[in-house]
């Protein structure tokens, strides 16, 4: 399984908690890292690197100048799919889409025309518009929990137990 | 069916856009309204008005001052579903929830711990750190479109036309 999400145009100001929420997101529902295009922002890769820290796995995230050379490269080994709301409903070819090598792309403000030709996939999560965030939970949630494939998180520091009426965090002995 | 989600402790400048993101995901995914603590923000409102009224359907938003008593009212006639990477898995308790009356609760920043004991359930979408859009995105999907039940998006001024390679809007005559 290699799955990476790639958010695109990020806006360090404007798009700090959304981009945070997408990258999380990612690693909770089992990608295995993360790559992001727009203005670098070291605040953002400290955050997401904390958390994987404490929380377990090996989620990783980088910087990435372009779009284009990065979708290019990838569909020599792997396949892309373009979360966007004007896209097929994932239900109907998620039968055809493996997690094997599957980068899957989350635009910003301005996606560029292009991607969705150079997409091997454009699919759509509801035909409504809603949340990159929720889209992507939705996505990868059916994709790989639905697949009964369990995201492992090693070596954690911090594991939650889950509690019915309370808060239960219990710090691991590594 | 009928399912609001109630978001708590809004701050109209640091949230603007998670805020916004949790209720186009709760409009999206099937939710006829939506309820916000913290402070006022009209041009949140304004904002998920608009949606509603270019892509259809009645989802409407409204202000509460305090969260306590909107659950306690609800809980008179309905359940009380809270979101948190501290409950329990939220795929136990899926086949004792039902969309008829149901109140599902985000939380903001600071969770007050009396909403532990008094949610009839505190359920985890994945028990890692991730993003209030992305749990409340998979949890409606698996209860409302997993359950078949097709969100109703009547007297839209704009309909999203599913294109494999492009972006197709159609407007229509209302």
């Amino acid at each position: 399984m290699n799955i990476v999400v790639f958010r695109l145009g990020h806006r360090p100001f404007r798009d700090k908690r959304i981009t945070t929420h997408v990258f999380l997101a990612a690693r909770a529902f089992g990608a295995s890292g993360g790559l992001y295009s727009g203005d670098k922002d070291f605040e953002l890769e400290e955050r997401i690197g904390k958390v994987a820290d404490n929380f377990g796995g090996s989620f990783s995230l980088s910087y990435e100048k372009g779009w284009k050379g990065v979708v290019e490269k990838w569909k020599k080994t792997g396949r892309v799919v373009h979360l966007t709301m004007y896209g097929v409903p994932f239900e109907d070819v998620m039968s055809e889409i493996t997690t094997d090598n599957l980068l899957i792309v989350v635009g910003g403000e301005k996606v560029p025309s292009e991607l969705y030709k150079d997409a091997d996939y454009n699919v759509s999560v509801t035909n409504q518009p809603h949340s990159e965030v929720s889209a992507l939970g939705v996505f990868l949630h059916s994709l790989v929990r639905g697949g009964k494939v369990k995201p492992n998180f090693q070596n954690s520091k911090f594991k939650i137990i889950p509690n019915p009426s309370g808060k239960s965090m219990k710090e691991m002995n590594i």
